[in-house]
């Protein structure tokens, strides 16, 4: 079982609407929109992508990690470091 | 006529898949997929906007601020305050 | 003359501000303060950079660039490739 | 004691640089130099700055969240929080 089990149907919505948004910008350069403006709907996907990303982040903390951690180990070990990449990546990206 | 006119498929395209990873990390989520799979392609998503929101500033700046540049008053300085601002959001976002 | 010659003053009191605060983070350091209390002082140290780094972005486009793209041709668009690559590096670091 | 004792010399020679590399930057810019170079030099500083804070954070996660986790309980929960706090510091900073 995922971490993130309780707050599937959450992360669902919030992708769901993620998922619009990127439509929302192809209708915007169809439709010969200004740039400014896609650029401000960029950010704002971007930002949505980020508390997404944050939200599980945290559960996977909370869930994998801590119970890894409680067993302790080179396995610990390993998932600590596995999260600290995938926070790497994240803070430059 | 948009400061993207020559590269609109380009960047119809480059949003086209950046839709489709929205949609796979939908896929992910409901097939309870390791959080840290999901968010290695959470910072490719991420990368993808950001590399879309890039040549789009480039174009802009290249037209639409060059040109208001070239004509000079009020209207160049507004701009390019408008233009800093839109990257000011993409910094911090 | 450089295009941020009338907010030097302004700029420098920003540097030796970010210099003390990378002078705090060593005595944080140095008296074994908590690694949570140090990352939020990295991050205002960061976040004071990234400022500078818009201010300074700002009057290049408003002197530098605006004054190749009144003038046109290669230079113009050399100008305005140079300062896309610089605002890639903001976006991306 | 702190999750970082064992890398003190080593977080407080790459801040010495950080100081150093602020320092640099009121040198450039009470020498007039290129908005650009200043810019490249910036983006140096705010990724020498995010790689100390991830590796500090990765310390953080290995000992103090780690231990915390193994004694479960409100503590532990506590400490995911307030670290799951400081990362969502970084990544929007």
């Amino acid at each position: 079982m995922a971490g993130y089990a309780d707050t599937k149907d959450d992360h669902l919505r919030r992708l769901r609407r993620i998922e619009g948004q990127a439509r929302g910008l192809q209708r915007m350069v169809e439709n010969d929109k200004y740039c400014i403006d896609i650029l401000t709907q960029v950010s704002a996907a971007t930002s949505a992508l980020q508390s997404f990303a944050l939200s599980l982040l945290e559960e996977h903390l909370a869930h994998c990690v801590a119970e890894a951690a409680a067993k302790g180990g080179p396995e610990a070990q390993a998932k600590i470091q596995e999260a600290s990449d995938a926070i790497a990546r994240l803070v430059r990206s």
